[in-house]
C-alpha cells in the first residue's frame, strides 16, 4: 500500500520540457519564457485544477501559475525567467471538487433535475472553503453557503462565487510531480551573438613583425565596425619549443617559426600566462579596457593540453601518462603522432588536483574580466569534468558563456550541450544543399534539441576551409555568411581569411588553409576593394535592427520550385518583425524560381498585396499571395533579406505600411 | 566534485526500452526476448566495452551479456525471459584499455611506426590482467606478456590473446547505469488469446427459463469447438433489486425482469457470491472443472461497484459517499442518474480497508481457480489502487491476467496499461477505414506503446454494436472478425450476438443492442445455417496453426491501389511462417485491386514465382514480384488469409514448395 496517501487520485506525466528525466537543465536567456506542458488526468470525470510552480534558486518560495487545459489531457502554463542563474519548476494538480459540483449543477439545472440535496452538497463545499479562507472572504463564503441552502439556482451558477471558491481549493489530496526540473538562465549574449576570430600575431601593421596585444587592441575597432559582438582569440599563452611545428604543419620547425598557439606552455608559463611575444598581462588589461569601451566582448580559447615545455609537466608529472620507458605519452592518433602536445591523463589518481587546477584557469581569466570562453575539443576530456567545472564556474559567475568546440558525432555534441555548454559549434559548415540545411535546422530548432543546444554557426574556422568555400569564390563566402547570420541567432567567422575569401587549401582534398596562421605569421591586405567587410557590416546591422533574427525557434522553411534556392523566415513572438530570407545556394549561376510562402506566415486570406523590403539592396517589391518569384545572381548578391511589411490601410491611391 | 570517482569516463544514456524513465515495466511473455539499446560513449577515441545485465527477481546475481556496437554510438544486446514474474536489467560500460591499445598497434604495425615502448605499454596491460586472472589463465597471460616484451608483432596481433584479455577487463572505472529497469513476464496467454463472452443466463436450452451455471457448463464445448481459448462471463454475482433496470435499460423494471449483472450485490451476497438463479459455488466449481477438461480458461468480470442492496452498503457505509440528506450518492453523469449503482468513494478515510477488501475479491476467485479477470471500467477507480492491487495479486500469483476494459481517452488507456494491466481493450471497434486501421495499428505495434500495452481487439461487446456492424450485415461481421483475429494476437467476440450477426440497435444512433442481454434473458438459435460458427472455427484454427499470428510486433502494411482493400502481413522471427492478409473493407461491393508487397517481405530480387495459399478457401495462387492482383466479393468471402510458400527448387516442370 502506498506510504503516501492512496487518495491522491491525479496523475501528472509526460512533462515537457524535461531533458533525460530531469537529469539536465533546459536553457533560457533573461526575459525568455518556459512553456511547460504535461499530461494530467484523474479517474472518472471529475474536474481538475493544476498549477505550475517555479522559483529562482535564490527564492524562498515557489510562485504558482494556474495551468490551462489544452486538449487530449494536455495542460500548459508558462513563466518568464528574469534573472541570470538557475530556476526550477514543478507541477501540482488536484481534483477540483467545487468545479466538478458546479459543472454538474449547470447540467442539472439545464435539465431541471436539480434537487435540494444537490444544493446541500454545494453548501458543504462552500462551508469547507470558508474554513480555509481568511477574512473578509470567509464571511462572503458563509453568505454564499446560506444562499445555496435555499436551493438558489442563481447562487449555484454565480461567477463571482466560483472565482472566490477557486482561491480556496481543497488540496489535501493534491498530486505533486516528484521532480523539480532545472532551468539554466543565461544573459542574452548566450542566445544572440556575432563572433569574430582573429590571430593577434597577424595584425601587426608591419609585414613580418610578430603582432602583439597592442596591435590587437588597435585592431578592435575594425571588428567592432564590422558589427561583431564578440572578438575571440586563439590561445595567447607561451608556446612550446619542443617538437614545435613549422609552417604548414611541418614536423620540423625553422628557428624563426612561431609555432602553434595550441601547443601551450613554455618556460615563461602556461595557461595563466601571456606569450611574451604578444606582450604582458598589462597589455591584456589595456586590450580588455579598449574592448569594453567599444562594446566588444573578448572570448579566450581554453585548450586543456600542454606542450612538453609546460610547467605542469615538471610540477605534476602524475597528470600525464608516463610510459614504461620513462617518457611522457604525447597525443597520438595512430599512426599519426603529435609529439608537440601532451594530453592530460584524466585517469590520474590525482584527478581532483587536476580538476581544481583547470578550474582555476577559468577563474584566473574571469578575474581579468573575461566572461566568454571558447573551449577547444571538449569531447576529448571527460564529460563529468565539464559538468563539474561549468557548474562550479557558473555558480560563482552565472554570466559566463562556454562555447563547445566539438566537431564530432551527434550524440557526443548533444551530451556536451546538455551537461552545460552555453553554445555549441555545429555541422553547419558542411551543410550546403537545401535538403541538408532544412533537415539539420529543423532538428536544431523544432525538436527537443533546442531546449539544451544553442547552435553557433561558423562558415569557416582556422581548421575548416570547406570545399564549398574553396571552389565557390567570393559568392560562396557571401552565401555562407548570409546563411550563418540569418539561420543562426549566433554565428561567427574566422577572419580576415573569411572577408578576404582566402580559399587555397594546404593540399588538394584538405580542409586546412594553405600557409595557415596556426603555424606562421600572416599579413593581410585588409583594404582590398573586394573585401566583404562592408557586406558583413551591413548583414550585422540588419541583424541588430531586426529582433526576429535574435532567436532561432521561429525559423520556418518555405517551399521553392528550385533546389538551388532556399527560403526561410523568422519572426518575433508578437509578429511585429518578420524577416524572410531567400538565398541562391549555387555560387556559379543565376538561379530563379517561385517561392511558396507557408500559410502560417502569409495567411491565404491575404488578398491584398504586401511589401517585401530587401534590406541588402534596399529594393522593395509588392508581393501578393503565397507564390512569388525571385531571381538571384551570385555575381551581384545571391540573397534577399526581406522584411515583410503588411499594408495597414488604403486611402485612395496611397498605401501605408507598418 | 563528484562523490563518485571522477575517472568514470563513460556515458550511458538513451536506454530503450525504458518506460517513463523506468517508472513502469516493459511487458514480455515467457520465451520472448528483450532487446536493449543505449547510447554509450566516452571522451576521445578510446575503445569501449559494454554489458547488459539482467536477473529474475529470484536470482541472487546478475547475468551479463556483452553488448554489440550498432552505429552512431548505439549499442545493443538482448536476453530471453524464461520465467513468469519480474525481471530487471541494467547496463555497465567501461573504457577497454587493451582493445584501445590493440587497435592502435594494428595501425602502427601497418604503418611500421611501432616502437619498443608501444609493446611495453602492452606488457603492462597484460600483466595487470594476469593479476586479475585465475589459474591457468594467469600463467598464459604471463607468457603473452613475455612475448610482447620482445616487441613481437605476432603476439600483439594475436587473436587468442585478445580473447583471453577480454575475460579480464579492467573495470575499475566502469560506468553503471543508475537504474534497474523492470520487466513483467507473463505466461503466453497474455500475448496470444482468443476470447468468447457469453451470458450464462441466456444459454438455457428451454426458451424463457433462466440459464444456469450448469447450462453454461454444457455450453462450453460450443465455445471450445469454435476454437476459443478463454470464455468470459459477465458478473455472476447476486443482482440488486432496488432501482433495478428493466428491458432495454428501462428505469422501471417489471417484476420478472432479471436486472443487469453489473448491479452487483443483494441480500444473498456481493462480489464473492453466486447469483442464486445461476446456481451455487458448487456449480461454479463443476464449470471450472469442465472448462479445464476442455482446455478452456474462464475469465470473470470484476466490476467494482454496488447495487444499493449490496451487503457492503450496510457493513461499510464509509466506503460510499454520504449525501447531506442521509442518502448515498448513486452513480451520476448529470443529468443522467444511475440509481441502481453506488460507486465506491475512493476518497474515504478508510481507503486502506476498501483496498484490502477489493483485493480479497480477486484472491477469492483465484482461490476458486480463476486466473483471468476482465476489469470493468478501471478508469473510474484510482490509478494508484490498480497499481497496488495488480502488484499485490501478481506477487503472489504471477500467472494472473488482467484485461482493462477502458474505452476512454488515449492517455488514460495507456496509463492503465503502464501501471500493470496485462491486456487492454482498444479503439479497434471504431477503426473501419484503411487509413484508420493502418495508423492505429502502427501506433500499437511500432512505437513504444507496444512495450507496455497488449491490445485485445473486440469487434463487438454487450455495450458496443458499431454502426459498421449495424449496416453491414453478415459480410461486415466476417470482415471485422478477420481483422480482429489477424491484426491482433489477442481478440474476442461477444456471442452469440456476433456469430448470429445480431445488428438491431436499441434506437437509431445508439450503439446498444436492442433487447440487450444486459437487461433480459435471450434465447439464441445457435443452429441457424447462416451462423458464422464454422467460419470463426476456421479462423481460430488458422490462428493456432500459424505462429506468425501469435504475436503483433511483426505487423507490416502493404500498399494497395484501392482504399477499400487493406493488406498486411505478419511473420515469425525466423521467417519460417509468413501470413499475408487482404481484406475488402466494403461489406457491400466486390472490390479488386493491386497490392504491392513491401520489399522487406518479398525482396525485389525475387524473380521466381511463389505460392500464396489462401487458408480460408484453400485456393492457391502463383504470384510473382511485388505487385499482384486480388478481387474480394463480400457475398462470398471478403478476405484472403494467405501463407506464403517460397519455391525452393525446380526440377523440370515440377515445383516444390516449402
Amino acid at each position: 500500500m502506498p506510504a503516501d496517501d492512496g487518495r491522491k487520485r491525479v496523475v501528472i506525466e509526460g512533462v515537457s520540457p524535461e531533458i533525460d528525466g530531469g537529469r539536465f537543465p533546459v536553457k533560457r536567456t533573461v526575459g525568455e519564457s518556459v512553456t511547460v506542458e504535461a499530461d494530467i488526468f484523474t479517474d472518472g470525470h471529475d474536474a481538475l485544477a493544476a498549477v505550475l510552480l517555479y522559483k529562482n534558486e535564490g527564492d524562498e518560495t515557489w510562485t504558482e501559475v494556474p495551468m490551462s487545459f489544452l486538449l487530449n489531457d494536455r495542460w500548459s502554463a508558462q513563466f518568464q525567467v528574469d534573472k541570470v542563474g538557475r530556476y526550477h519548476y514543478t507541477l501540482q494538480a488536484w481534483v477540483d471538487t467545487f468545479q466538478t459540483w458546479r459543472r454538474d449543477m449547470v447540467k442539472r439545472i439545464r435539465a431541471a433535475t436539480d434537487a435540494d440535496v444537490d444544493y446541500l452538497v454545494g453548501v458543504q463545499l462552500v462551508e469547507d472553503a470558508a474554513g480555509r479562507a481568511t477574512l473578509p472572504d470567509r464571511n462572503r463564503l458563509q453568505r454564499w453557503a446560506e444562499a445555496l441552502r435555499t436551493s438558489s439556482r442563481a447562487a449555484a451558477l454565480d461567477e463571482e462565487m466560483s472565482l472566490l471558491m477557486a482561491r480556496y481549493p481543497d488540496r489535501r489530496f493534491q498530486a505533486n510531480y516528484p521532480k523539480e526540473l532545472p532551468v539554466t538562465v543565461d544573459r542574452e549574449r548566450a542566445r544572440y551573438s556575432a563572433w569574430y576570430e582573429f590571430f593577434p600575431r597577424s595584425v601587426s601593421p608591419e609585414p613580418g613583425r610578430h603582432g602583439t596585444l597592442r596591435d590587437a587592441t588597435a585592431h578592435l575597432s575594425y571588428v567592432r565596425d564590422m558589427g561583431f559582438d564578440i572578438v575571440y582569440f586563439p590561445p595567447i599563452h607561451p608556446i612550446g619549443k619542443t617538437h614545435r611545428k613549422g609552417k604548414n604543419n611541418s614536423v620540423i620547425a625553422e628557428p624563426d617559426d612561431v609555432g602553434s598557439p595550441w601547443a601551450i606552455g613554455a618556460d615563461e608559463g602556461g595557461h595563466k600566462s601571456i606569450h611574451p611575444e604578444l606582450g604582458t598581462i598589462g597589455d591584456f588589461r589595456k586590450l580588455m579596457a579598449e574592448a569594453k569601451r567599444l562594446g566588444l566582448e573578448v572570448a579566450l580559447d581554453i585548450a586543456f593540453q600542454c606542450s612538453p615545455d609546460h610547467p605542469y609537466v615538471k610540477e605534476h608529472p602524475s597528470w600525464f601518462r608516463q610510459r614504461p620507458d620513462g617518457t611522457v605519452q604525447y597525443a597520438e592518433n595512430p599512426p599519426k603522432k603529435y609529439q608537440d602536445i601532451y594530453p592530460f591523463d584524466f585517469e590520474t589518481p590525482d584527478w581532483r588536483g587536476l580538476w581544481n587546477e583547470l578550474k582555476s584557469v577559468f577563474l584566473f581569466w574571469i578575474g581579468e574580466g573575461v566572461r566568454t570562453f571558447r573551449v577547444d575539443n571538449p569531447h576529448t576530456k571527460p564529460y563529468a569534468f565539464w559538468e563539474w567545472v561549468i557548474g562550479e564556474v557558473k555558480n560563482a559567475h552565472p554570466d559566463v558563456i562556454f562555447l563547445s568546440e566539438a566537431f564530432t558525432r551527434p550524440k557526443v555534441m548533444y551530451a556536451l550541450a546538455k551537461l552545460g555548454f552555453t553554445q555549441s559549434y555545429t555541422y553547419f559548415a558542411w551543410r550546403n544543399t537545401k535538403w541538408e540545411l532544412e533537415r539539420y535546422f529543423t532538428e536544431l530548432t523544432k525538436t527537443q534539441v533546442r531546449e539544451f543546444l544553442r547552435p553557433n554557426l561558423w562558415p569557416n574556422t582556422p581548421d575548416i576551409l570547406t570545399e564549398y568555400l574553396q571552389f565557390g569564390g567570393r559568392p560562396a563566402a557571401v552565401i555562407r555568411l548570409v546563411l550563418a547570420a540569418t539561420l543562426g541567432a549566433s554565428y561567427g567567422i574566422y577572419g580576415p581569411a573569411f572577408e578576404l575569401f582566402e580559399n587555397r587549401p594546404r593540399e588538394s582534398g584538405s580542409e586546412e588553409y594553405f600557409d595557415s596562421e596556426k603555424y606562421q605569421l600572416r599579413h593581410w591586405n585588409l583594404n582590398r576593394p573586394d573585401s566583404l567587410y562592408d557586406f558583413i557590416a551591413r548583414v550585422n546591422s540588419i541583424r541588430r535592427d531586426n529582433p526576429a533574427l535574435h532567436r532561432d525557434w521561429s525559423l520556418r522553411f518555405h517551399r521553392t520550385d528550385n533546389e538551388n534556392i532556399i527560403c526561410y523566415s523568422k519572426r518575433t513572438e508578437d509578429s511585429s518583425n518578420t524577416v524572410l530570407v531567400a538565398v541562391n545556394l549555387d555560387p556559379h549561376h543565376t538561379q530563379s524560381g517561385w517561392i511558396e510562402l507557408d500559410p502560417e506566415e502569409i495567411p491565404p486570406e491575404t488578398h491584398r498585396p504586401y511589401q517585401v523590403h530587401d534590406l541588402l539592396s534596399e529594393a522593395r517589391y509588392l508581393w501578393q499571395g503565397q507564390r512569388n518569384y525571385v531571381e538571384l545572381n551570385p555575381k551581384i548578391v545571391p540573397a534577399h533579406i526581406f522584411t515583410i511589411r503588411r499594408r495597414i490601410r488604403t486611402e485612395r491611391d496611397f498605401d501605408y505600411y507598418m
